[in-house]
C-alpha cells in the first residue's frame, strides 16, 4: 500500500469534522494546543482495545471505531464529566484505506453527537490496537468519585446488564445473536446526559466495563463500604432474562463486562430528587440494591440464596 | 503469573512518586482529575512504540520507561511547553513484575525529572507496545509553531544528529556500539530547557524524531518555505563523524531519525538575543542552514554537491 503515515493523519483530519473554539491548533504541529475555560476542572482517561484481547480481530471497522471512543466516554459519564478532545493512536497492521475510512466514521459520527474534537495521536504499524485519550471538564467541586458512598445509601444502576456478554457467549457456541444484543457488545451509548444530571445528587457513580460485582466492589472499595444486590431487581433485557432462567447462572448479568452502563450511590432522601433529574431521560435507571457496612459486594439471587459464581470480573491479565 | 490488573496499577502509582499541587485525583477512579492553572494554554501529545517497530522486543525496560516518556516530552519541548501530567497504557505479553518495575523506575525517574506526574492509564496483555499521552502548559500565544518559518531566517539544530541510527547500523551488522551511540538511541534527553528559550525568540520549531530531512521538510511545508542545510555545519559526534568519512553517506546525519533534537529557525536579527538565551543551558546549539523561498529541503555536502540519499525519512508504514 502506498499510503504513508502523513496521508493517514490527513485523513483522520477530514474524517473528524468538529471544530471546537477552544481548540487553538488541532492536527498537524507536534502537539494540540488548547484553551482551558476558566473555572472548570480538567478530567483525563486513556484506555487502548486490543485485537483478540477487547475485540474479535475481523470485528467491523465502523463498530470499532464507535467502541474505541466510546468506553473513554464511558469513563467521562462516571466522572460527571462533558467530554471536548480526543487523541487517537492507531496500530494497524497494514494501510488500509476502506478499512480506516470506517473506523473514523464510526469514530466521527459518536465523536460529532458529544461535540467532541480529534486534535492529534499518531499512527504506526503492528499488531492492531487502539488508544484513544480523552479530556472534558467538570465544575469545580462536582466530579463524581467512586469514594462518596455511605452506609444506608441506595444502589442505582442504567439501563441493563449482560446483553453484550450474551452476544460473547453466543458467538464462541457460533449461534446466532440479535440485533439487540450484538448492538450492545459493538456499538455500547456512553451514559454522559445521566453522568452530567447524576452531579451533586448521586454519593458516588462507576461506570460498568469490567462487570457490575466487579465494578461495584471497586466503588465500595473506594468508599470502605460494602453493597448488596438484589438480582430481582436486575434490568435485564428478555434474551438475557431467558438465558439466565434457562440456566440459571446469573455469571453474565453480574460479571459479563462490557456493558457501559453506571452504577451509582444515592442517599434515600434523595430519591424525589433523582426522580426529577431522569425525566425526559433516554435511558431507564432501577434501583438494584444497598450499601451496607463492611466490604465486598454480595448478591441476593430470586431464590434468597447467594450467588457464588465468578466475582473478580474481567481482568485483562486472567 | 499472579499478578492481576489493578496489582499493576497500584505498581504504577507507588513508582511514581512526584506529586503536583495541580493534580486533584491521580490513579484509581474513572479518570483523573486536574486543575488547570488560569491564564495558560494546553499542550497535549499521545505517542504510542511498539516492539519490532520502534524498538527491539529484548530491550531494556529501564530504557524503555524513559523513551516511553521522552518521546512524548520531546514534542512538549518542540511547543516551548512546561510538561505537567502524564497517562500511560501498558499492553503487555504477561504480567512481569521485574520487567514492570524497571519500566517504571525509567519512567518514575524522567518524570521526576521534568516535575512530571502519572495520574493515570491503563494496561492489559497482548503484543508488547507502551502509549504515552502528556500534558502541559505554555503562556497564551507564546508556543512555537511549525508554521511561523520566513524567507531569510536562520535554520539552527540542538545537540548532535546520527548517533541513534548509528547504534541501529551497528546492532543489525552485529558490531559493537560505542556507549554514547547506545545511550543516544535508548535514553534520548528532550530538549525542553531549550525550547522554553525559545519562546517569544524562535520563528518555528520541530522536534526531529524522524529524520533532520523529514522534520524540517514538515516545518517548511507548514511554513510554505523551502530550507538548504549546509553539511559541513551539521554537529555530529566523532564517532559519527567517522562513519560519515568512511563511505560518504550522510544519511545516517540527515534521514537517520529517533534523535530528539530541537530544529528551529531564527530571523537573523535574533542572533544575539539567542546567544544570551543560551547561556548556561545543557547543549549546544548551531547554525545549519538558511530559509529560501520555494519547498523542500535541500542538504549541500562538504564537496558542494546535493545530498539525493533517502530523503523521506521515517515513515512507520515505509
Amino acid at each position: 500500500m502506498g499510503i504513508s503515515e502523513f496521508d493517514l493523519i490527513r485523513e483522520f483530519c477530514q474524517g473528524a469534522t468538529r471544530v471546537r473554539a477552544d481548540v487553538l491548533l488541532g492536527i498537524g504541529d507536534d502537539a494540540a494546543l488548547l484553551r482551558c475555560s476558566p473555572g472548570r476542572e480538567l478530567v483525563m482517561t486513556l484506555d487502548t482495545l486490543v485485537a483478540g484481547r477487547h475485540f474479535l480481530p475481523d470485528a467491523d471497522p465502523q463498530s470499532l471505531g464507535h467502541k474505541a471512543l466510546a468506553v473513554n466516554l464511558s469513563d467521562l459519564a462516571a466522572m460527571g464529566a462533558e467530554p471536548a478532545w480526543a487523541l487517537l493512536s492507531l496500530t494497524l497492521p497494514r494501510a488500509d484505506s476502506a478499512w480506516l475510512a470506517g473506523f473514523m466514521a464510526g469514530f466521527s459520527r459518536l465523536a460529532d453527537a458529544h461535540e467532541v474534537q480529534l486534535v492529534g495521536g499518531d499512527t504506526c504499524s503492528g499488531p492492531l490496537a487502539i488508544s484513544v485519550q480523552l479530556t472534558g471538564f467538570v465544575e469545580p467541586g462536582t466530579a463524581l468519585l467512586r469514594s462518596g458512598a455511605s452506609v444506608g445509601d441506595l444502589v442505582y444502576l442504567s439501563g441493563a446488564v449482560g446483553d453484550a456478554a450474551l452476544a460473547l457467549q453466543l458467538h464462541g457456541r457460533g449461534e446466532p445473536i440479535a440485533a439487540q444484543q450484538q448492538r450492545r457488545l459493538d456499538r455500547p451509548e456512553p451514559r454522559l446526559q445521566l453522568g452530567r444530571r447524576l452531579r451533586g445528587l448521586a454519593s458516588a457513580a462507576i461506570d460498568v466495563s469490567d462487570g457490575l460485582l466487579a465494578d461495584l466492589g471497586h466503588l465500595c472499595s473506594a468508599s470502605g463500604v460494602a453493597a448488596e444486590i438484589d438480582c430481582a431487581a436486575l434490568p435485564l433485557s428478555p434474551a438475557t432474562a431467558a438465558w439466565i432462567g434457562r440456566d440459571g447462572d446469573w455469571s453474565l448479568a453480574l460479571a459479563g463486562g462490557d456493558d457501559y452502563e453506571l452504577c451509582f450511590t444515592l442517599p434515600p432522601s434523595r430519591g424525589e430528587a433523582l426522580e426529577r433529574e431522569l425525566r425526559g431521560l433516554d435511558v431507564a435507571v432501577h434501583c438494584i440494591g444497598r450499601i451496607g457496612a463492611g466490604q465486598g459486594v454480595s448478591a441476593i439471587l430470586p431464590d434468597g440464596s447467594r450467588y457464588t459464581g465468578v466475582q473478580t470480573g474481567w481482568d485483562h491479565f486472567r
